[in-house]
């Protein structure tokens, strides 16, 4: 079948989570972790499949980003002490709320609860109203995820004041704090929907797995919830390997881990997961980008802020050059990766229409970040963040400096220098100890530390008074230093070189997400055969390319079996024998739930002449050629980008009865 | 160079780890994690150089395992719930013991605290009596991988019976238990080893990283330990993947954890690694291998246990089959995946003669393990194991199916039916429910999990006395019960199915020591620029492939040098271009130290005629081509396996002056 005709196949069956999610789990594809221990909610195995196609992806992520740009690879420690996740934040904003139901012990995520109460009491009132169901469309992404607490809809009619009240409430509900999330919970008096008990009062659960390292117990540590921190501590280690250089990215791919309060939605939303990210090192003067000219002709569908902000949920289609142009994409660099974002997800088979690029709300977005995009996918749980890709300026680099004092800046030889006047404070050092004793180290280190305009009014206040008074973190009292001790003066000095601390744009990839988006998106069934599913992958990242069918077990197919075996192997083309001597059409069926693009089969004619028949997973067309002849086509098709008619040009026709 | 220069080279140019070393953390191979922060010992970061040698090992170790034998590849979760490591094993003996010094707060490892201290006190006894050093050949590996606690060696002569029990103890090192050791340190005044002091007796110390997961804190799991356990939890859905048939192997790439108690070899002994594992399962009746014969000619070192109780460390050289004709390894799986490591480690840079396989000790193996050799390197900190190759019969399966009730068997159809005589229990459960109430079902389980020898113990019981007694796991009291309640008798049945749990043979591979031991055996200066290293890796795993070289920053050669990357990209060829403009000598030194083995050059001839020089790394061999015949030349020697003097034989030969 043409693309267009499994489109019009995919409209004859309708999707149906369930029947893809038996192919996924009876192929292996995926299974809960420790399943015969009863299971662990957000742990799930890879299969050979899901793990085969899992790596084609990641391999082909390399290619396209990594060898494309010649970003610099890392693979930093998943371990992470206490003490960088102090400063990057983590440790005390990575956080859900979560409140407790004491009778029961039974924990439930704040938001959640609220959200799906107030909608079921909103869809009781719809009933009792005798209005139909919301459209599907409208229900949020995350909400549908989720198997529902709430078991039961009580068809009860609102006051029409409390149904507005409620609407807002749910259109804001991402935004709440957890004490504002607590006085909802009592305003509506919302508890555990089964029972009907109260709640604790929510408190923050922080999402990341805590550890300790070595014997002592004493460094504390945690499992990383991303890999950024990796790189940005290496930043100039980096630096220094790309020659002292800008603009340049560098990029890992490893798990990270977040323990979620109540993971329900599959694949989606798990405690273990394989992250992809880049982090691209740029002037902050000058974002543009060299190969911005590459993909500013790629139409997208957009979805900014203020098309969010007025309620609406339709996409603005639009060149990244017309995006750019317009500011409403921040920069060229930010504008590069969506392009390049796209072309990978178009790549590993990702549907075009069911991709929108979401544009961060002021709420949702982080302080100090310039602009961020999400690549959503849509599923049949709505549309699901998967890619996110951010500007997050100067932030990170500029915390972990100012906690180590290590220095994190690129220094740009200036071609003419410039004169620069600033403040400057020198310290008679040696005056220092006997005066401080063992805190001289702190009040030195605070002093030299001073910003601008810190320096700018300890410098009058000198001037003024011939001394000056400041406190230092964990050092007791207000302390004193005369003119003897220090000296402030605005200088003027010319400088050959700027210094700037980057800013950093960060593509971030959830593997596992985009790969179950890819399920969805590649799972229909044949009209004729609606039971049976068939996953079209695209070659490229097809789990195995090839299945080799012989048409019987009887022995004379062997050597030829054997033969084309050596030769895939050979060819390093990953290919399956099925022998299992049910009927072709049943080892086809099978091996099309498994997403295989191509089989060869192996029958009587091919012992007599050495021909053999090359299969389509989608079309099922079919050609015959010599064996070397057929794998050369696979080749091309499966690697070379080349599509099957011009493969497969030169080859017969094939038509049998048996083997559909 | 040859590869015979290269090894003269290494002779005239002494082995440096300190140099190696310099280059490794100068060229980011590598770097300390969270240096910035201070370090966390035993956790490193790969950069890019480091990484993308790793990514190179992993792809190969995938093509040569996974895709050759077509392994079914499995990505498990690495968080792992209490109770699985309880049924492995892990949680009662993963563990080291250790020893705390009250007074300092210091953790040492009770075994290589004894160890150290004896040698020492060996060393000194040595010194006294106008002996030399020990050669270093006969140290044990693991103890040099250490820095030494033990900081000043006191010249002071023993008894000649004191020498003799401290070499006795020494030889038995790794056999001891922790009371043993502890009673040791008593014996021999063993204390710290600076301060003298008393250190508290040893306790078992459990090496795995602890973790709660979800937000209740209830679930106690640990960050895996290996990535055994995951592959034999999913061993049903694997065969049933495999139609049911054995032999089949699974394999799992990825990282695994251990909380080491005092990490210090660099790269050797970390807190967080690389495996990559096979579990191959087999029939423990069949364990012939049809590819044995590929392997059988292969000459190896071996190292067999009765050489090893003798003493001697010299290896025996034999081939693989006669290693296993002789019973020396225990069967020809394992004889095969000997052949296949050894292959896969030539492959990627290891030096022939520096890898041995050694048999693990009787008192090394585990009880239940059938034979058992380790692939070991020879590097600066002696012989290191790197590769584990283990028959570890039925244990693990069988102890999760124990646990879980859930059976893991292969069922083979016989083909021709056999008789089999055996007992069978019968029970009246009707009756089980008003006796036993809620222990019932435990009460029946224990019965129906009955041995055959426990049942033809209460069948005579029975028999005899016409009921049985007995007792049952967290049930009280001893129970009985009579005829009415059960029935145990002998029955012959036609079994037309056989049922046996398979034998795992288990290659596991640490992928960052054999990495470590690649950088030590690829290392050497050229004799006429000792101060640099070359890092000689093959082609096929190094971290780039091409060094592209502009003569000089003129942008006449630029369209040349985009000409030359656009055509490697297309090829995806890694490579990096270096416009650094120091002298073309120097940028082919640096880029020697990060083992790129090819050079191309861009010269103003090359804008006249668009020819191009190539350098090969080793030997500083030069030709001259068209772009395309250069490209065609590397990548045939990069990934086909051609020589270079086959892959460059229509190339000019090309010399210059400066780009030496």
């Amino acid at each position: 079948m043409s693309v267009s005709e499994i489109q019009q196949a995919k409209k004859t069956v309708e999707f149906s989570r369930e029947s893809l999610e038996a192919v996924l789990r009876g192929r292996f594809f995926y299974a809960p972790a420790f399943e015969s221990y009863g299971g662990v909610s957000g742990l799930y195995d890879y299969g050979p499949p899901g793990c085969a196609f899992q790596a084609n992806v990641v391999d082909l992520w390399r290619k396209h980003f990594v060898l494309e740009e010649g970003m610099l690879e890392v693979d930093c420690t998943m371990l992470t002490p206490y003490e960088v996740l102090k400063t990057s934040g983590h440790v005390d904003k990575f956080s859900d709320w979560m409140c407790k139901d004491t009778k029961t012990g039974e924990i439930f995520r704040a938001d959640h609860i609220v959200e799906e109460v107030l909608e079921a009491r909103l869809k009781g009132d719809r009933e009792a109203r005798g209005l139909g169901a919301k459209p599907v469309e409208e229900e949020s992404a995350d909400k549908k995820k989720r198997k529902k607490k709430v078991k039961e809809i009580k068809v009860v009619k609102l006051e029409d004041d409390v149904v507005k009240e409620y609407e807002t409430t749910l259109a804001k509900i991402d935004g709440f704090s957890g004490p504002e999330l607590g006085e909802l919970m009592v305003k509506y008096n919302i508890g555990n929907p089964v029972t009907g008990d109260k709640l604790e009062p929510p408190i923050a659960f922080n999402l990341m797995f805590e550890t300790a390292i070595g014997p002592s117990g004493q460094l504390k540590g945690y499992l990383r919830p991303e890999t950024a921190q990796g790189q940005f501590l290496n930043f100039n280690k980096l630096l220094e390997f790309n020659n002292g250089k800008t603009p340049f990215a560098s990029a890992s791919i490893g798990k990270s881990f977040r323990n979620e309060i109540s993971p329900r939605a599959g694949l989606l939303r798990v405690r273990e997961f394989l992250m992809a990210e880049i982090e691209h090192f740029v002037d902050p003067l000058d974002k543009s980008h060299p190969k911005f000219d590459e993909v500013k002709d790629i139409k997208l569908r957009f979805l900014p802020r203020d098309v969010q902000e007025a309620g609406a949920t339709e996409p603005v289609v639009k060149t990244i050059g017309e995006a750019v142009a317009s500011n409403m994409v921040d920069n060229e660099t930010l504008g590069y990766f969506i392009g390049r974002i796209y072309m990978f997800l178009m790549k590993i088979g990702v549907d075009h229409d069911r991709l929108r690029f979401r544009q961060h709300m002021a709420n949702e977005m982080a302080h100090y970040a310039a602009d961020c995009w999400d690549a959503e996918l849509h599923t049949s749980y709505g549309w699901i963040e998967c890619v996110g890709c951010a500007d997050r300026s100067a932030f990170d680099l500029t915390v972990h400096s100012n906690k180590t004092k290590e220095k994190m800046v690129v220094r740009q030889k200036l071609e003419t220098p410039i004169e620069v006047t600033k403040y400057e404070i020198d310290l008679v050092k040696k005056l220092f100890g006997p005066k401080f004793r063992k805190d001289a180290p702190k009040v030195e280190s605070y002093l030299l530390n001073m910003t601008q305009d810190q320096l700018a009014v300890k410098a009058k206040e000198l001037a003024d008074t011939g001394k000056i008074t400041f406190s230092v973190p964990e050092v007791e009292g207000e302390l004193e230093l005369d003119d003897k001790f220090v000296t402030i003066e605005e200088r003027t000095r010319v400088e050959h070189v700027r210094e700037f601390v980057p800013n950093v744009i960060e593509p971030s990839f959830g593997i596992g997400r985009i790969i179950y988006a890819v399920f969805e998106h590649s799972f229909w069934s044949r009209p004729e055969d609606a039971a049976r599913g068939v996953l079209s992958f695209p070659p490229l990242v097809a789990p195995s390319k090839v299945l080799l069918v012989p048409l019987s077990n009887n022995k004379e197919l062997q050597p030829i079996v054997s033969k084309v075996s050596t030769t895939l192997r050979k060819a390093e083309i990953p290919f399956k024998v099925d022998d299992s001597g049910v009927s072709i059409g049943k080892r086809y069926a099978r091996n099309d739930e498994l997403g295989t693009p191509f089989g060869v089969t192996i029958d009587f004619d091919s012992v007599q002449d050495g021909s053999v028949t090359l299969r389509e997973r989608d079309s099922t067309k079919q050609v015959r050629g010599s064996i070397e002849e057929i794998i050369e086509a696979i080749r091309q098709i499966a690697y070379k980008g080349v599509t099957w008619d011009e493969g497969t040009k030169n080859l017969k026709p094939f038509v049998s009865q048996e083997a559909k």
